[in-house]
């Protein structure tokens, strides 16, 4: 098969002046060596864990395009303050793209690169998925299943390990079962299918009927909305009845981390004990890995107990820090069951070039339709 | 030895209708079981620890004696917020003291209990030790080396367990150097000895020069002032240098906590990296462990990147989680190096009815005196 001699590859640039351009950057065919491939991009998701790097703090509300089909360039103003925590990046041209998946075009000449060639494999990693063609390791990439697709393989990492890691993390930390927020997500809607499989009771949290519908189809038993005016005493039910100690807060903002841990001992006060002014002696540990909620998080420490712990969570620092074999079994997991448990929903699709127009980015960036985008960077620009 | 048949112990009682009543109660001398000693109890400290199973709560500003000698009583009113909280004692006669020692004056048939017969002991647990008697598991009790006093010993767990436990932790989570706030009190002047004879860096806060120089007189090499003006580009420099990623503060409330994550992300930032919007990789943990400050905690996790936890720390949990053997290496350094690294010292010594005395509490309620005091029941009351 004969290559083109380049090809086109997303970058996010930050200015010393407060600008942001994401643009598509001309790059050279690359020869893979011994151990490596070269995979054709055909499917790659817009992840909200991909904005950050995109956006790089902008305005995206006063984002503007010019430009046509590879020409196209997205620029947006950083303001003064989120330039600050920008200092890390200015001047860097940083790829972009988490995930996706492809077919292989080429090889090095080890058995096992070789082996790879005509197959359609997921890759992660390195955040240059926002690209026609890509060079990675062999061993990084994910061979599917025959009957699967570039598009069912694209978003094989990102929400479906970070699923299946929630449940390690609940087991190697020694909890029963776990409360998770924004529950009605794709990957609050993986969860719910691993715990149903696994045996594991999940207290789901999210805000809208509609949200508690998607999750009772799906079989969900604990499904609380925090606009109920019972809220509160509906999450101390669930707490107890199921014994969660462990929960994973994708809203990171408000009051809500706050009010679980809080939730927590008062369904561990319920059992009858000696009294301790120290509050309950079972770990209760709320992880934050996600920003949905931008407003400032409340921290009441004096209400918690003294048996608590609340901090991030993010899926490279588990995985680093996981036995090698736990990686390796969450992807086998992964590759059996992509059209099932891991299956995810597009519900457009767009070149590398559309996703540069500031009214796609607009619709792409908003947290709270039920979009999802993915980039197909074979289509025509 | 002929024993009194009765002996007085306090106890804390917080009353459905909002009153705090700290009294002595008469109780009868068991007769030891097979393994159990019984403890003349010489010296038993008041620290911190003790003060919120006390005073349960009560308005201490508001508390009043009467009484004389072992009918003395204090009593404080407990505001209906405070209330709230101690549902789960009303009614209950609390007993109060956590550690302390004396003479083993009666020992049941077994021969190690009857081994310890004469001993000086230190005791800790349950919580009864503001008492003339106490009896306990020979087990538990800890025979000091011949040259201690029950005064050498009746400090011998809470202060010397937590400091030695701060370093416990330190090596178990993977860290190599520490930061402790309040760090000028009866702890932080062990965990500074301790520290100094294992080579381990420490950065010390405090909030007053006095205690600069009490730190700085036991050879403290990084000691910082929360006064001074340069407070917190003092602390990512002393962070950087020692390579602390983990603390210990004593204060809870306020921005200390948070500006020591802050702090220790930034000294993690100035070693040249790729940049990651997730910041840096090493974990870094804070852990809360008192609440000297009253005042609302401070928290802002996007400001310390994906690698971080905060979390309370209290001994029991920390030694209940720990290896057996832990706890036993601990406990044996401490008999060795009682009059040394773990010595106390106390500025006055009071009966158990002069406990009760409202203007004395006032005293050894106050945090910032500098004062400690042991209580000494065998004194005439």
């Amino acid at each position: 098969m004969t290559l083109p001699e380049s090809y086109k590859q997303m970058f996010s640039t930050v200015s010393e002046d407060g600008k942001l351009t994401l643009a598509l950057h001309e790059k050279s065919m690359p020869t893979p060596g011994a151990d490596e491939i070269i995979v054709r991009i055909e499917a790659t998701p817009i992840n909200p864990s991909d904005h950050a790097v995109m956006f790089g703090g902008a305005t995206m509300a006063d984002a503007s395009s010019s430009g046509e089909g590879v020409n196209k360039v997205l620029t947006a103003p950083v303001s003064s303050l989120a330039m600050a925590a920008m200092k890390g990046r200015v001047g860097q041209d940083l790829p972009v793209g988490n995930e996706g998946a492809g077919t292989v075009v080429s090889a090095g000449e080890s058995e096992y690169a070789q082996s790879l060639i005509g197959k359609t494999v997921a890759v992660m990693g390195g955040a240059s998925m926002y690209a026609e063609y890509r060079c990675v390791p062999a061993t990084q990439a994910m061979p599917l299943l025959p009957d699967c697709t570039a598009k069912d393989g694209a978003s094989s990492f990102v929400n479906p390990l970070t699923a299946l890691s929630f449940v390690e993390t609940m087991r190697l930390e020694g909890h029963r079962a776990i409360v998770h927020t924004a529950a009605a997500s794709n990957l609050g809607q993986m969860l719910n299918k691993i715990c149903q499989a696994d045996g594991i009771d999940i207290v789901n949290i999210v805000r809208r009927q509609e949200q508690v519908n998607i999750l009772k189809d799906l079989g969900a038993r604990y499904v609380l909305n925090t606009s109920s005016d019972t809220f509160n005493e509906e999450l101390i039910d669930a707490i107890d009845e199921t014994g969660a100690t462990i929960a994973f807060d994708a809203t990171g903002g408000g009051s809500l981390a706050s009010n679980i841990l809080i939730a927590m001992e008062a369904a561990a006060a319920r059992t009858p004990a000696a009294f301790s002014i120290y509050g309950s002696t079972k770990h209760k540990q709320v992880y934050l890995y996600g920003g949905l909620d931008t407003s400032p998080t409340e921290f009441t420490p004096r209400s918690y107990g003294m048996a608590w712990s609340m901090g991030a969570w993010l899926l490279p620092n588990f995985l680093a820090k996981a036995d090698l074999d736990v990686g390796e079994r969450l992807r086998m997991r992964v590759t059996e069951e992509l059209k099932t448990t891991f299956a995810s929903h597009y519900t457009h699709e767009i070149s590398l070039s559309d996703a540069l127009d500031s009214q796609i980015v607009e619709r792409y960036n908003a947290k709270t339709t039920g979009s999802k985008f993915l980039i197909c960077p074979q289509l025509e620009m």
